[in-house]
């Protein structure tokens, strides 16, 4: 039971290196990832914004002292469902040579867990739609895909 | 040219009620909203908690004088993409018997030129599967329907 050995908790900005590396192994994001150490001040810039933002969190997976996966939170309140307060999921990576031990479904679980305690309606995320084995795993967990994401991408 | 008499501007407590109306009147989402008085601290605690919210803004769209639309927005920054900062789109809800001219796509106008302003990569938004007008709406508009958007409601 690997699982077990899995610790969720909040990123720190050593973990910054090893966070950037699993988004730069995914080869279906396409999102520009790169370990390029021209490119770590863009990220380090990220990273002090959302430690700095009051609604975003950041997490990772450790296992043996290793970050083998990654996920965001994010809390946000509108006024639909008499107000109601949503947490939304991003940025979830788990490092390619670890997939299939619960990693995932531990750091989903966690996130789930913590919108529960805090009272909040629900929880979201979009995955993209050629992420067919995330999508299987997300509705294993209890999500329905009961909305389509759409993007438009500025630059 | 009756769009051109829409006004988009940030909403204020004055205009809670007639937001609350506007998704009240939504047969689709849902949600359980209410004009009903005894739930409108509810309401008030959730506009509060938005306005004093650095990430999000709510909006609403004018015309002659009254609400006839509304969205929200929120900005969130991921490591992802060099840590790239994208702008999601919430809580989107045009007066029924304003629609097809032109509010709607007022409001994601805006919308969208704030982000590209801000310089931000992405802006996304989920529209629930049974809303096929919607989504031809944002095809119209540039957005690509490239993800699934998956929810968990907890309550």
């Amino acid at each position: 039971m690997q699982v077990q050995t899995v610790t969720i908790r909040e990123a720190t900005e050593n973990d910054l290196e090893a966070i950037i590396a699993l988004f730069a192994d995914d080869p279906l994001g396409g999102h520009g990832d790169t370990n390029d150490p021209q490119a770590l001040p863009d990220y380090r810039a990220a990273f002090r914004k959302i430690a700095t933002s009051p609604n975003e969190t950041l997490f990772v997976a450790e296992r043996d002292g290793e970050v083998v996966g990654t996920f965001q939170t994010m809390v946000t309140t509108t006024l639909t469902a008499r107000g109601a307060s949503a947490l939304i999921i991003e940025a979830v990576q788990t490092r390619a040579d670890m997939r299939g031990r619960g990693i995932g479904a531990a750091m989903i679980g966690f996130a789930v867990e913590k919108a529960r305690e805090s009272g909040m309606r629900l929880v979201q995320l979009t995955s993209n739609a050629v992420r067919t084995d995330a999508h299987r795993f997300y509705e294993r967990l209890g999500f329905s895909p009961s909305h389509i994401g759409f993007k438009m991408k500025l630059k």
